[in-house]
Parts: structure tokens; C-alpha cells; sequence
């Protein structure tokens, strides 16, 4: 089951099936992605050069009916950040995916010329079509341009103009069961690396295939429906993440100093409570229309934590809306206007960029003056010149490090290139840890803990919880799971079940857990190849010096601190 | 003598004079600044932030009439490379400083506040004074003010708008013997240093000095004769330099195959003989006027290789017009019009960046497709957009790694972050294993080999052949003296001899030798603590892997190779 990797190469235009190798068989979404990537990418490759490797996968449950588990598992070298990365997204791709019984794609080589194509994996083959068509084209358009002549069932991964532009800040973006392709693998530029091998989507169209049944199918089920029960007795998962969705988190990190304000310079938002998930929640149920306050991104999803935000008229603006992006491109940029986020996080999508990392880049170029801050009219122009590819536009589209060498700007919230999502590090010691240590760069979904027990602004006890949220999200994230499900899960050894009765096999948790350690020990080892050191194992100078005013404290877990952190 | 360090707090707006402290009395130049930056600097201090420093140091002989000895040695953690950073200049600076007793100026702290100052030596004091007069000027205005307010015979050390904006292609500029601002530490982005600091000049006012004599009188004098009749009876300083200046190499690169020419695809260039030594003499020549095709940079300079190039009616276009300026913005940019590489020359000094970053970045542009190769006048419009600061100008004047960032380019010319001058390197592989090795990051002052015994398109010997270089040019560098003595140095131990005179010190060319090595080895060891791997240690990937056509060759030399490579 899941054992076909569809590897194709760009430069020949050839696409071949191969088996998983024996090695691989127990790995999955980011524990396959992040081995293949060290497996296969030189650590000195240049991102976007020849020998840098797209990797797609999905997790051990895809294509099945666990609730929450269709993440899409993204990796490669990352022009962001110089590193490794992966980057994994909801939607339906991975579900397409794991229906379609492939684990992998690897795509390979690089084109410079003018020539652009998708690549379509239906049950009886996968091939490489011309695409020169959608060129240019924004992520909506060119998604309604493939369901025209796909249908509208396939699952979709594909790059905006952004990629196509190789702009740092490109994600790839995959579509939910609604069709809208906005569920982005956002972070680390990996729409570049798309871009840069001029493939512009992936198609996947499952229509006919059957999906091989679990070997032990009533433990299967059995456990299955354990899960489900979990999920839908548990507070967060039940109740707040379906009405609230992820944008419950604002009034945490408000509350404890550790909401991104002004370019990270301050953890508490004078307009917190105009973008906060009450308010957010208020707004969809009392617009109405086309608007929902839940939704779901992949199949079964039983959370459900996603929404669609209307404008006044009811009609879409944007889905999702989430918190990521209230943060990045509201509080941080000084914006207490939910409207203005979602016009923003809509440009966003269909450009096809990420973000956190355009939220960031934005909040750096205010501090360096190029826009003041609180200004939503001026922030969503700066937007539409980053649509409209302007020089502008391209320095915002190229990150928050860029922007700020361009800028001379020297406070930029950014560990190994990598814009920070929305914690303020001195408000959240925990997640700051995770952004200094992890292979990936600034970034939440690498472990984060804010529902940690511990004193959040004290250095005490940080290590451990960013260790233990590494090790926990690499979990989910090695089997293509939500963290989403994190809090629904009191025991962990039910992944092992499920796995177990998929695939008819033995392996326990600790044998789940090895991986995880495997995983992040490989991911540090390939940035130390490629160049990375203790010295990237930290946060920006400014947040070590001047206090985050909410909370009167700085970040205080320095080199000896942090070299305690080990898998 | 020479035992003064002015120590400048640019945030606490206090100035200093200190004793040279009693470990660093033999050093001078790039050995004593390098080792303050070492001593003073962490590691990890963010380039623009408050605990980086610019050390300006002289070289022993400054002061003297010893030919060739004014070269002014700044150093700093380089916001372009992220490493030890020493870039050194012709002019009168050194000089002054060296009749000042001084030999090294400290300037620590920032300022984010809207004063500007410059600092102000003379024989009786060292002050700062406000200077927000000068902002936004360009350099050679900056320096008229400067004459009219402390007289025509001051030294002077400055930046242009680039180094206020902290870009990252500025340098610091000094006047020359006629007053022009044009002899750059251009390299490495200290300018933004200087600018982050608020610092727009140092004035250096020698006026009633009175410069201590050599402690061995006769000695002294004797051997400043020897070292001139050396100067005077090697064909090249003699004869070559003077009369071709450093233009005389393009002839001799072109001929390797190892002339940048179109952002370094090629060593050849068909419009070679429209740039080269004899056009630029004889256009010189030819259009008289205030042109010159001799020039002394620094006082008593008896090599002269600097020129003024005059437009057809003979007013001067600007002074000198340089090798690597007419490679950079000539070749590489395939223009073969030294008219239109002067007038960019003038607009980059100016301004006050580097004309090779400058030209590297342009030429990443044209490779993105942002301008044509070979449009002199595009080109030039795009000189005006960077001293106009359009965005697009910001980009160019950030660099070749954020040009090519920004514009998705993947054949960025550069080392740790900084671009390559006039050698290319699979035509010119000593110099290549330069620019891989050197803490520098490309750089051909670091260590250049066009003219030693071995075969420039092969792999051996170049390591040995590299490290000679860069040993030797570090001995020049920690005296203070300019590298075009080179070939007037039958024996290098006249040095000694020289220092020993003025110093009545009994060094031997071992000791000096022992310094350079241990200045190399600091700068490696303040890389590595800065996050610098053998991963940083090599040239772009397609460097490798494709053939430069004037040669057929590639570059060759690999990690195992490279790490033969100790100081």
C-alpha cells in the first residue's frame, strides 16, 4: 500500500514509476520528504539549480478515512533559508494522493528556457503536459482553467506567478474540497523551486481508483473510530477549534505578551479584540451569505477549524482566514481591520506567496520607513505592487531579509532567513527556542508551546518544551497528520494502531519516536553539510537586547542554553 | 611613534585618545585592524547594529616619504558578507593620519536619532561636530564643504548617500593628492557601517604637525633609497604602471580567457581592444585637457598608476578609471565604451558604493532580463536610478547576491556574499582558490595570481600558488602599502629593514611574516565563530559545471583540495 514514488525529470521530460524503496517503508510526509532530501540533494546545491529536488509526499493514512490526516509533505533545499525544508499543507492532494496509492514525487532537473508544463497522475499513468497556458496566470484562474478540462475532482498543487518569478517568498498551494486552491505549503520558497523547474501543477486525478482496503480491517475501523471519539470529546478539538479555528490563539498570545505587534516590537495589540476570533466569528456568522464559520480543508476532517470570511455583501473574500495571517499582516503591521487582512491574504493566494513571510517582509519595510505603520490602505497598495511585480513588490515578495538589507533595516525578525510567524519570541520563550534551534528556520509548526506548562516569559524549563513540541510535531508531521489533533490525542500509541492495522504491522510508539529523532537528526546534519552552524542557532540581536514592553523581558536562552537541545 | 588610537563613541557622542596598546605596537594596516576587529567585535554582532566598530588604521611607514605606504586599511564586520572585512585605499588619509601619530581610529555605537556628525582630527584635539549639513550630498560635494570649512589640505575619509542609506554596496571614500574623493575602501559594505553609525566623515588635519624622525636616521634613508631604485628599475612600476596604470591587466586577462564578460559566461571579449591599456592611454593622450594618463594617488608615490580620463573636451570625466571598473561595468556588462564606463565610474563614486559589487549586480540584472547585455546607455539610466534611489536601484545598490535574489537569477558571480572582480575564475584558477578561501569572501586584493609561474587553466598548483598570494599581499596590507609595489620587491626584506629604521626595532621578514599568518588565521577564526563552514569555501555551483568557452574549462578544485589551503 502507498508504495509507488512517481520521480520525473524536468530537464529530459521523462516521468517514471519506482517502487518505495525498502528503507523508506516506514516513512512518510516529512520523515520521507526530509530523507529523500538528504538522500538525494548535494547539501551545497544552489535552490534553484539543477540538483536541487522537489519531494511531494503524503502520509501513512492518506487516501483513508482518519479524520485530519491529508496533509501534503513538501521538502527540497530552500532558497529562503539555505536549508532544508519541509512545508506541509491541508487540502485534498494528499487524500488524492494516497488514493492514487503513490507515497512520493520527486521532481527533478531544472528548464531555462520557455517551455512550462503540469504534471497529471490519473489511475493508469503519470505524464508531463504543456502548460505554457496558465503562465501568469493567478492561483484561482489557473486552478478553474484545470478543473475545466480535469474536472472538478482532481487534487491540485500548484505555483502562482510568484513561482513562476522563483521569488523567494512563493509557496505551493493545494485545494480544498470547495476547490479553492488556498491551502499553502507556505514557507521556505518552495513555490521557487517549482518554478525554477518550470512545472506549474500537479494533477491528481483519482477517478476510478480503488483504494486498497486496511490489512486488518476491523482493528483498523475499530481504532478509527477511537480517534474520532477522542477528537470529538476533547475541549479544543470539539468545540474552539471548530468555531473559533486556529484564530483562538490571538487572545493567548495577547494576553501573554506574545502577539507580534509593529514588526515584532512590542507582544500586545491595542486592537486586539477588532481581529481576535470572537470578533472573527461574529463577523462571518453576522455577514452571512457564502461565509462559514467552520469548514473543512481535507475529506473528514471532523475539526474542522477552517472557515470562509465574507465581505458585507456576503460573497467570499477570502478562505481560510487564519491566525498566521491576522497576525502577520494585521497586528504586526499595526492593522486592526479584519477586512483589510483578508484582501491582503487573498492577493496573497492568488499571487501564490506565503504569508508570514510577506507579513514580515511588510512589517520590516515599515520600520524602515518605506510605508508608516497602522496604514491598511497603504499596506494592501504595497500588496497590489507586489501582484503587480513591481521593483517594490519584488523586494517585499523576496522576504523579510531581503527587505531589510535593501531597506538598511537591522531589527528583522528572522532565524536561518526565515520570517517569524506569529509569536513573539521574549512574550514565548518556548517557541523562541524552536525558532532558533530547528532545522527549518523561524517557524511555529516546527513546535510550538503555547498551551506548554510553564512560565512563558522565564528562561526555565524552555528547552525541554521546545524539545518535547519538536519531537511532538514531527510526529504528526512524519505521518501527515494535522497538529491540530495535537490536543485530542491523550495517548499516542493509537498512531501506532492505526498504522499497525493499515498496514499489518508491529511498530509501537517508541519505534514511531526514533523516526521523529531520526528525522530532525538528519534535517540538522544536512544544514551542517550545507553550511549551517551554532551560530545560526539564534535569534536576531535586538530581541537578545531591548525588552519586549509587554512583557519587560528579553530572550535570555543563549549558546550554552541551547546546545542542550538535542533530539 | 605612531602610538595614538582615537577611540570614538558615536552613541554616547565621546571621543578618546588612548595608547596603542602594547600587544598590537607591531601591527598596522589590515593585521591591526583585522586584530581589533577580532579583539572587539563578536562574532555574532548584527553588521548595523550597536556592537559593531569601523577601525581605521595606517600602516607603519605612514607619515614617511616612503613611496607607495599610504594606503588607509579599514576593517569592520562586513554587513555584505556577514565576516572580518579589511578593504584599503589610496589617497591622502593615511598620510595625515600617520603626521597625526596616529594609528588607529575606534568608532563604536550607533545612533537611530536624525543627527549626523563628522569627526575631527587636528594637532591639538580629535571632536565631533554635526554635520546634518552634509546629508544627501554626493561625495565630491561633501568634500568641497569640507575644504571650505578646514582648507584645502585636509585628509578625509567619508561616505556618500550610499553609506547614510546603509546600503550595502557602499564604501568609504578619501581624497586624493588634487582633492578628489575617489580612492574607495570599497569593498565588504563598510560604508553602511560608517552610515549606521551616523558618522558621514573623518577630517584629518595635519596643519602644524611636526612627524617625529626615524629613530636610525642615515639607515632610514639609505633604505627608502634602496626601496625607490627597486620601484624605479622594474619595468612594471617603472615603466608599465605609470604609463598603462592597472588597466595594463586587461590585455593579459583577456588573453587568458579570464576577462569577465557578461556576468562572468565568458573570459573573452570581442570588444576588448575599445578598453584596454593602450585605448585608455591613448584616448587620454589624444583628448588632453585636465587628462592624465600618470597620477599619484598618495603623496610622494613614485608608481603613479592612477590617471584622470577627460570627455572629448578634455574636462575630466573622472579620476582614475581603474581596471576592475572597466571590467565590471565594461566587460562584464559586454560594453566596450570607456566613456560610458567613466561616467558610470563618476556616478558610483559619487554616490559612494563600490563600482565592482555595483557592477556585478548590474550584470546579474541583465542576466535576469532586467536590462540588455551590451546597452551602455541602459545601463547607465540604471547608474541613475541607483543615485536617484528608486527601488530598483535599491536592489542594484544592495548587491550581486540580493540582485540576484530578488530577480530569481541563479549565476550570481559571488563568494560569501560578495561579488567577484576582474578575474574569472576558470580562466584564472589561482585567483580562483582566492575567492573561494579568503576570509574576504572574491576578492583580488586578497590574493591575485595572473602573473605567477603556473598554468592558469589547470588545477595544479594553484593552491600553492593562491596561498603565496594571499601571504604576500597580507605583508603589504599590514604596512600600509599598496600592492602595485609587488614587483619592485626583489627582496621582501627591505621591509624590515625600513620599519626597523623608522622604529629602531630589530625585526626580521620571519617576524613579519609570522604576522600575516597570524592575522589570516584570526580573520578565518572570527569567520568560523561568525557561522562560516568549508561550505563557504567555494565558488557558485555553475562555476563547476559549466565551461567558461574562452578556455574550456571549469573550475576543478573541490573541498579536498581547497582544505589543503593553511596559512
Amino acid at each position: 500500500m502507498l508504495d509507488k514514488v512517481i520521480r520525473v525529470d524536468m530537464a529530459g521530460l521523462t516521468v517514471k514509476e519506482e517502487q518505495l524503496a525498502e528503507a523508506y517503508q516506514r516513512l512518510s510526509g516529512r520523515s520521507l520528504s526530509s530523507r529523500i532530501v538528504f538522500d538525494e540533494i548535494p547539501p551545497y546545491a544552489e535552490p534553484l539549480g539543477p540538483h536541487n529536488k522537489l519531494i511531494v509526499t503524503c502520509g501513512l493514512f492518506a487516501g483513508s478515512m482518519v479524520s485530519s490526516s491529508g496533509r501534503l509533505s513538501i521538502g527540497a533545499k530552500s532558497p529562503l533559508t539555505g536549508g532544508i525544508k519541509e512545508s506541509n499543507a491541508g487540502g485534498i492532494s494528499a487524500h488524492k494522493m494516497g488514493r492514487l496509492d503513490i507515497r512520493a514525487i520527486v521532481v527533478e532537473g531544472i528548464r531555462e528556457d520557455d517551455k512550462w508544463f503540469m504534471l497529471v497522475i490519473n489511475k493508469d499513468k503519470a505524464y508531463l503536459e504543456e502548460a505554457g497556458y496558465l503562465i501568469n496566470k493567478g492561483t484561482y484562474e489557473k486552478a478553474q482553467l484545470l478543473y475545466n478540462k480535469y474536472g472538478k475532482k482532481i487534487g491540485l498543487a500548484l505555483v502562482g506567478p510568484a513561482g513562476e518569478k522563483r521569488l523567494l517568498t512563493a509557496g505551493i498551494t493545494n485545494n480544498d474540497p470547495d476547490g479553492a486552491p488556498s491551502r499553502y505549503n507556505g514557507r521556505g520558497g518552495l513555490g521557487a523551486v517549482m518554478g525554477s523547474k518550470h512545472l506549474l501543477a500537479i494533477v491528481l486525478d483519482d477517478a476510478g481508483c480503488r483504494v486498497k482496503g486496511p490489512v486488518r480491517k476491523e482493528e483498523f475501523k475499530e481504532k478509527v473510530k477511537e480517534f474520532h471519539q477522542n477528537l470529538l470529546s476533547t475541549p479544543q478539538t470539539a468545540e474552539i477549534f471548530p468555531k473559533y479555528g486556529t484564530a483562538a490563539m490571538l487572545n493567548v498570545t495577547n494576553s501573554l505578551g506574545a502577539l507580534p505587534t509593529r514588526n515584532f516590537s512590542t507582544g500586545r495589540f491595542q486592537g486586539a479584540e477588532n481581529i481576535n476570533a470572537e470578533r472573527l466569528y461574529e463577523t462571518i456568522k453576522s455577514r452571512g451569505g457564502e461565509g462559514s464559520t467552520t469548514h473543512s480543508c481535507m475529506p473528514g476532517c471532523i475539526i474542522r477549524c477552517s472557515n470562509v470570511y465574507p465581505d458585507r455583501d456576503g460573497k467570499t473574500l477570502v478562505s481560510p482566514l487564519e491566525y498566521e495571517t491576522i497576525c502577520l499582516l494585521g497586528s504586526n503591521l499595526d492593522i486592526d481591520d479584519l477586512d483589510a487582512v483578508a484582501k491582503m491574504n487573498y492577493l496573497c493566494n492568488d499571487y501564490g506567496v506565503d504569508t508570514i513571510e510577506v507579513g514580515c517582509a511588510i512589517g520590516v519595510a515599515m520600520e524602515g520607513g518605506v510605508i508608516p505603520f497602522g496604514d491598511g490602505k497603504e499596506a494592501h497598495e504595497l500588496m497590489e505592487e507586489v501582484v503587480a511585480d513591481t521593483h517594490l513588490g519584488r523586494i517585499i515578495a523576496s522576504g523579510s531579509v531581503i527587505t531589510g538589507k535593501v531597506f538598511g533595516v537591522r531589527r528583522v525578525p528572522s532565524v536561518k532567513g526565515q520570517g517569524m510567524p506569529g509569536y513573539e519570541p521574549r512574550g514565548l520563550k518556548g517557541t523562541a527556542v524552536t525558532y532558533a534551534t530547528s532545522p527549518m528556520g523561524a517557524d511555529h509548526t516546527a513546535g510550538n508551546t503555547p498551551r506548554a506548562n510553564v512560565k512563558h516569559h522565564l528562561k526555565e524549563g524552555q528547552v525541554a518544551v521546545s524539545r518535547n513540541a519538536q519531537l511532538g510535531v514531527t510526529l504528526v508531521d512524519a505521518l501527515g497528520l494535522c497538529m491540530m489533533v495535537g490536543p485530542g490525542l491523550p495517548d499516542r500509541a493509537i498512531l501506532a494502531d492505526l498504522i499497525n492495522a493499515r498496514f499489518g504491522w508491529n511498530l509501537t510508539l517508541e519505534d514511531l519516536e526514533k523516526i521523529c529523532r531520526d528525522t530532525l537528526n538528519l534535517e540538522k546534519e544536512f544544514n551542517s553539510k550545507a553550511g549551517f552552524t551554532k551560530a545560526h542557532d539564534r535569534l536576531p540581536e535586538h530581541f537578545y537586547e531591548e525588552e519586549n514592553p509587554a512583557t519587560g523581558t528579553v530572550f535570555d536562552l543563549y549558546e550554552e542554553d541551547l546546545s542542550e537541545l538535542v533530539y
